[in-house]
């Protein structure tokens, strides 16, 4: 998969033992690739809502599946395992449009979303059996189409005694509400707002693209919080609307980072990154405290995605959140910057075993669904026999 | 599916026995629902190469889909059938792009295609599994993504003793040459350039949109043929190319009118419009002409699309080609402007039943594969009994 922060191509190898509730994972190797600059500037045009003709759209729709594959290559290459070994490709695609809340588009009231990342490229260059968009099809079901972690989560982090929250701080930031003994049914789970987005475009402003990210928090920490923009960015509507809910570049990309920009004078770019550090915190804990008020058995606040190795953002979500222990989801076993790649694996071994893959009470779904589509690659027939067996 | 010609969506019901060469059909009923015209103006924006945002892209993606779910609604209650009596679904989707000769793209060199009608939601709507993006998969293999008909043509046409070749006038045109007791490896299929697309480009300009088509080809019968013209036309490099090859809008979309309007002071419509419909009878002739010469079994030319409908242009090909009986599909069984439909069908069922449905002879891909994605409806369980029976 590729994020939201357009950074590079993330691919895990995972062994996954059983299936649903019985799923067991180990993870072999993860690698992170970077976007050539040339596909980045391009997808993030595309992502950012640029006008482009269908051809660029197109090429690029093979152009990130080509790089998917190669990044699988890659992937095998460093684990020592041999491309015939893998027996299935979950490929989330890069999101290049989202929009949850329906509009009126050509006289109907619709909402869509829009991977690219050609998976039928993906199943033919690596000859193993591709599940892909899985999106689309929660939203057909009359979902958001986000969040789809939850049902990963919810496989791998329930505990029978310890009730957990699911934070992952992406471009965006999202939880997962596990009470102890969770069930299916009583998972939550949203988009709180900007993870990385608002402070890795602010980096790439302030320093003409030379760095692309806060690294470890380190301007975020050289600064000081401006009070007074805070709480004007604190007033984004989006904060205010209850869960189930979901963001994008759509509510805190350009525009956000213009209005932002527009609304201060002259300050020191350590002190803007520094607040909207303290921005990401301070939502993310904000709309969490209700869930850990409600359900007094949560204990613990596990936190992935790249924002995780932001140590200055992890020092700031412990001292808002004193009442819960904060830890890494590395700490459980799962790395950090892998989980959500391991999530579409495991969501990619759902559909195969013809299991949804969706969580309703986290998407807004109408019922559970069979997520994604199927491509067959060369290795179908042995992949047959493996699941019946 | 949708075609080139953007009129509207076309769908077939059929009722399959068996696969493969064992491949029988029977159309129980075929619609064809118009576009509105604010979706058929979105869809010619899209398609006419000008640019748009993702966001367009993506709902234009979700709201073809939806019109395809209403159009097989609309397909089974005129039929009389319970969409629960139906098995599956099979989605051409309406091309956008289409690139068959690679290109450099972001230092990359690529061919791509794109078409869009998000089947996550008709198997949603439906409750139909459904296969989409055939495309895609043979472009994948190294193939031009297209012509996909010939395996249908090659289950449903080839016979013992009769060579014939199969001509569908679209928007664009293409053959399938299958000598008698054809194999697959014998079939040759290609475009050979216009079918209506520039004539209804012509009668929309020349109308004000007032008519889309030239119907019978009422309006080319009154005109006369532009020698200087035709010849101009004729020197498009499109037509001197070897097979296989296809083409698109990008050949014979809005630059092409351009050119041939620039070309000629002030004719009128009449002339105009009998001279293209000329160029494409004879660049069908043209391209046909060395294949009945070399396989002189070669008998029949059997001609479906909407260009089957018009008499004048039929008229043309019987003058042009003697040597050939010229037949509409529909004497063989197969109404003819559902042709294409009932191939998108039959195509769905080969995947279901795990058969390449591409012909690498056609296509030029490396090798024969599955086609398409495969999208579960929640007939799934019964689909898989009935396709293991």
């Amino acid at each position: 998969m590729s994020g939201t922060s357009l950074d590079g191509v993330d691919a895990a190898l995972v062994k996954i033992f059983g299936a649903g509730r019985q799923t067991r994972i180990a993870l072999r190797h993860f690698v992170s690739i970077p976007f050539d600059s040339r596909v980045q500037q391009e997808l993030f045009q595309v992502a950012s809502g640029f006008s482009v003709p269908s051809q660029v759209m197109s090429h690029l729709n093979f152009l990130i599946g080509t790089l998917y594959a190669e990044a699988i290559f890659k992937l095998c290459e460093e684990a020592g395992v041999k491309i015939n070994q893998i027996d299935l490709v979950g490929s989330h695609g890069q999101t290049v449009f989202h929009q949850s809340e329906p509009g009126v588009f050509c006289g109907r009231t619709l909402a869509s979303t829009l991977q690219i990342g050609e998976a039928s490229i993906i199943a033919e260059q690596t000859g193993v059996t591709t599940v892909c968009d899985f999106r689309p099809r929660d939203m057909a079901a009359g979902g958001k189409g986000a969040p789809l972690i939850p049902y990963v989560d919810y496989l791998l982090f329930r505990h029978p005694r310890i009730g957990r929250i699911l934070l992952n701080i992406g471009g965006i930031a999202n939880v997962t509400v596990l009470p102890a003994a969770a069930t299916l049914r009583s998972i939550e789970a949203f988009d709180t707002g900007p993870g990385n987005m608002v402070i890795d475009a602010l980096v790439r402003r302030k320093t003409n693209n030379r760095m692309t990210f806060d690294r470890d928090g380190e301007i975020a920490r050289s600064g000081k919080i401006i009070p007074g923009l805070l709480k004007k960015l604190a007033r984004q509507p989006y904060f205010h609307l209850s869960p189930p809910k979901t963001a994008g570049r759509e509510q805190f990309g350009m525009a956000f980072l213009e209005d932002l920009l527009r609304a201060v004078d002259s300050p020191s770019s350590e002190d803007l990154i520094c607040t909207v550090t303290e921005l990401t915190a301070q939502t993310i804990a904000q709309a969490i405290i209700p869930f850990v008020r409600r359900k007094s058995s949560i204990q613990q606040l596990i936190v992935s995605g790249g924002g995780s190795r932001n140590s200055y953002l992890m020092q700031r979500l412990k001292d808002i959140l004193p009442q819960l222990a904060v830890l890494q989801s590395d700490d459980l076993g799962i790395p950090s910057v892998a989980k959500e790649a391991i999530g579409f694996a495991i969501l990619a071994n759902e559909t195969l075993h013809l299991h949804p893959g969706n969580v309703p009470s986290a998407t807004g779904a109408r019922h559970g669904t069979i997520l994604g589509k199927i491509i067959y690659g060369k290795n179908y027939k042995r992949l047959w026999r493996r699941s019946s067996r």
